[in-house]
């Protein structure tokens, strides 16, 4: 068995976001500011270009120790021999992920409201919770839950949450309050200028909050 | 070892042209009406759509003997149980598609240009060669290749060939003059009002051509 993952700081990449600065190399630097884990998406991308993306991303967190998970794709998780994959509640199912991709993958899934949790299964290690906040970068995403709505699935759920949507630094107090175990971020850090110094911003409010 | 895929009559599901009466029912009115095998193509649908659409038209084909093949999702044909995939060259590999599927599923892959057919490995069974005419369901398709073009192809492949793209009953002759080992067919069965009439004249012309 693997250790569970490590969701404190779970960076979500945007190929858009990262801009000429490319995925890859905002990946690199968003892990030396400290990421925990990296999920690659790109609803946009065909099977290749994902796979392409994956490859390079795996260059670049090779002997860092911090994990790659792809969203949605099970297919392409498996071509990369990602540790893991991302599932939202439209996807393949968690079974089959499990099945494909072993006991040691990781297996999250998306959750935006405390009824989705009755689905979830022995084969899923843990939840995506959102969207918290107003967010940008996912235009399909359910309306915005709030920190009550956050709080809410926390309590009720049997597995670690992981909250995403319109998190920054500004929002890390509050999100740690409701007992998520961590924050994923996309604009945060892949539309900043200086991602590595985004993500390291964010571990050190999230030290803050883990020592208040 | 399973027989070869029986690419005589190979209907493309089309959700948009099916319309009202579905994508179930008319593939069980197109298999009634002699189509050899099926592809569920919908790239528009999240894979639990895609899922379900699958799941009905295996009920539908229970017992028929007629193979479903998934157009791009190997997780999702992995899911379904499906005889198996139809890759285009942005997709997954074949190699994966075969580990994941096993010896006997079905591995088909597009090509639209003689100089992709260097790319092809043992992991694929069969071609789908196009699109050879002008075509109205695939807006990102290639240029068309015509006739002369389709031949090229199948006289170079080491697999056999369904040729694509634009064909109904006046195609057929011409189609498997070129050496073809049968037609797809889209909207020549998922556009009409009888899917089954539809194809039964597909297949009265193939015998034709054949017996010619």
């Amino acid at each position: 068995m693997r250790p569970p993952l490590d969701l404190s700081l779970y960076l979500v990449t945007d190929t858009r976001l990262c801009g000429d600065r490319g995925v890859a190399a905002t990946v690199a630097a968003a892990v030396r500011g400290g990421v925990t884990a990296v999920q690659l998406r790109d609803p946009g991308a065909d099977a290749r270009a994902l796979f392409s993306l994956g490859r390079a991303i795996q260059g670049e967190l090779h002997g860092t120790g911090v994990p790659l998970i792809v969203n949605d794709r099970l297919d392409v998780a498996v071509w990369l021999g990602a540790d893991g994959v991302h599932l939202g509640q439209r996807d393949v199912s968690p079974e089959v992920a499990r099945r494909l991709l072993g006991p040691d993958a990781y297996v999250g899934l998306s959750v935006s409201r405390a009824e989705q949790l009755a689905g979830v299964t022995d084969a899923v290690d843990h939840l995506g919770v959102g969207p918290v906040f107003p967010q940008t970068t996912k235009p399909d995403a359910d309306e915005p839950i709030g920190l009550d709505g956050l709080a809410r699935i926390v309590r009720e759920s049997p597995l670690p949450c992981v909250a995403i949507g319109g998190i920054g630094v500004a929002e890390v107090a509050g999100v740690m309050g409701s007992g998520a175990a961590g924050v994923a971020v996309v604009s945060a850090v892949c539309g900043r200028p200086d991602p590595e110094a985004a993500a390291r911003s964010l571990v050190h409010v999230l030290r803050q909050e883990a020592s208040a």
